[in-house]
């Protein structure tokens, strides 16, 4: 927000606030240009960027009713980082007027997140700006998602007695989440891990719907060279990761088909591969969604108010893997361990820990 | 400033304001596009744009050193006209990447400020906008300084007795400003009236420094195809307007050689044309001054933040000379005959008729 500190305007504020008294701050950050960061609002406004290409569950629906859903992230930036976020809603869904948009209007901004645009051409976006912006770019849907998700499975493995480094995790879904995901998975020590998309397993070699991303997913998983559909893929795996957009897809029979206490995240929104209920039915020990209807919630926003609070503040440039690392498993631990059950894997949004767990674990980033 | 009108958010609100929520509004979108104005905070939000090419008095200093002045103004909108207004400062100075990132981030917006950006450039931009968007696009250096100019002018020919049909008005500078005055003077009922820029009067025939509004200004202007330099222009004139961006212009000796009571307005910020007490010393009956260090301050801010507020709520689509005209007669009756005299010709900006009176006058705009 822009807005005055100065309580009650005179009109003598007048000569301070605008001209002539702004033209000394000016001359300053001219001359010493990285005054900008604490003589001005920029430090603390991030612009949400989507296009309208992939709202929520909603699909293609465009800039204009994307508003809202940007709205309400700007909201939550707000309450529990104390961040202002401005949802930038693009009348453009080309990647190169995405990119040089962005470009022109950084100045203002102390950070891009990227929101609800489609997969692939989002993840170009993000790699083309992290060469073009010197501000970071945070992609909520890859990054945001990654590092809940990891948080949730961290505990639901201490109530199981696995080790991450030795079971099967399956992800559906090889999108923008899809990809996050079994980037920061394979980061964080899993060794089995297979990502299904629409046509299947991906595995080193496959043909048919790939993309450089999906490429990178079939270079570092699926050790076996594992083909075929979901529910071939999902027999003796202990976790299933669902990003894939697409409710209901997961069947009790798939289920039943995993290994002992199956772990069961249904992350696609509003609605989940598979109704929480139903799974326990089936025999899940553990289930989770994104949506803020039922337990365990494996929401994004766990996540961005928190971690893009500690980017700004510390000034970190870059969303590293390390660093989504450390934000995971201090999200883990905010949940203790006298709280820790099967319908509590994850904390809620409200806990004040959070925020100070997660500026404890990246405290290593801040400026020496 | 995008925040929560819901006091102490609890868990079960997450999923009104988020996911899933939002999905609702903005399906309502999707299906009434017109929505937006009541369902977002579209209808309350502006954009000020500048590439950071004319600062004030500072001149071409960059996208970042520029931010400072956007904020003061974004705080004038939000104080007096209750907008938020974002300051979006451009890192590139080229017209088609500034027109096309204007168009791209248009959906947010509900009208379009541009800001201190050099001229001619900035009325090809607005120009073109005006074609190629769907909100109005407020040009304050043009649009906003011509209105408070005319309606001090209004109130100091009551004082000295005169009539804008029957005077002689010289313009000093031929950029954003002196162009909108001048197209607002000649609406108004300004007969006689002459732009005169570095290189001297411009007139019909001119070869030397012209451009398109130059031209304009050539066809309209200047009756006596008078020629020559400000010294010789300004005798047997009555009333001086300097918006030429250089200061101490103005001598004591060419007031001198003005018409009886002459009005002197050197509204060139921060340092004015003339100091106005010099002014007075050589003859001058009224001066006035864009600054807010002296009396009659003649500045856009008296504008701005409420005709912004009354375009916004009566969704007027383009600013016209005609709205124009009537926001400069409401801001001069504004100061009651009780009040006017020589060094209150103009409001002050925390007169709290003026908000009332602009929106009184423009209620012909409101839509039927």
């Amino acid at each position: 927000m822009i807005a005055s500190k100065i309580r009650n305007l005179k009109p003598n504020d007048m000569q301070l606030i605008y001209t002539p008294g702004v033209a000394a701050v000016s001359e300053e950050i001219f001359h010493h240009p990285n005054q900008i960061f604490s003589l001005t609002s920029k430090a603390n406004n991030i612009a949400i960027i989507t296009d309208g290409t992939r709202i929520l569950g909603l699909g293609n629906i465009g800039p204009f009713a994307a508003l809202p859903v940007m709205e309400g992230k700007a909201v939550l930036y707000k309450e529990f980082g104390g961040i202002d976020a401005f949802p930038i809603c693009l009348n453009t869904t080309k990647k190169d007027q995405i990119v040089s948009t962005i470009q022109a209007i950084e100045p203002f901004f102390g950070a891009i997140n990227l929101e609800d645009i489609e997969s692939p051409k989002v993840m170009e976006i993000s790699d083309e700006l992290e060469k073009k912006i010197s501000i970071p770019v945070f992609h909520d849907d890859r990054h945001g998602t990654s590092v809940v998700a990891l948080a949730a499975l961290l505990n639901s493995l201490k109530l199981v007695k696995k080790q991450l480094s030795s079971i099967k995790i399956v992800i559906v879904g090889a999108g923008s989440a899809g990809y996050g995901i079994c980037k920061l998975f394979k980061f964080a020590g899993c060794n089995n891990l297979i990502v299904v998309d629409s046509e299947g397993a991906i595995y080193k070699g496959r043909d048919g719907n790939m993309n450089k991303f999906k490429k990178d997913i079939a270079n570092s998983t699926n050790p076996r060279k594992e083909k075929g559909q979901l529910s071939e893929i999902l027999k003796n795996s202990d976790v299933f990761i669902g990003v894939s957009g697409v409710k209901n897809l997961l069947t009790l029979k798939m289920i039943k088909n995993m290994n002992k206490d199956p772990i069961i995240f249904a992350l696609t929104n509003p609605l989940p591969e598979i109704n929480p209920k139903l799974a326990k039915k089936a025999g899940a020990r553990i289930t989770a969604t994104g949506s803020y209807m039922y337990h365990n919630k494996v929401n994004n926003a766990l996540v961005f108010p928190h971690l893009m609070r500690v980017i700004l503040d510390m000034r970190i440039k870059k969303i590293s893997l390390e660093l989504l690392l450390l934000t995971s498993k201090a999200i883990a631990k905010t949940v203790t361990d006298r709280e820790l059950d099967y319908e509590h894997v994850i904390p809620e949004i409200m806990n004040k820990r959070l925020q100070k767990n997660i500026t404890l674990a990246l405290s290593k980033f801040s400026p020496q």
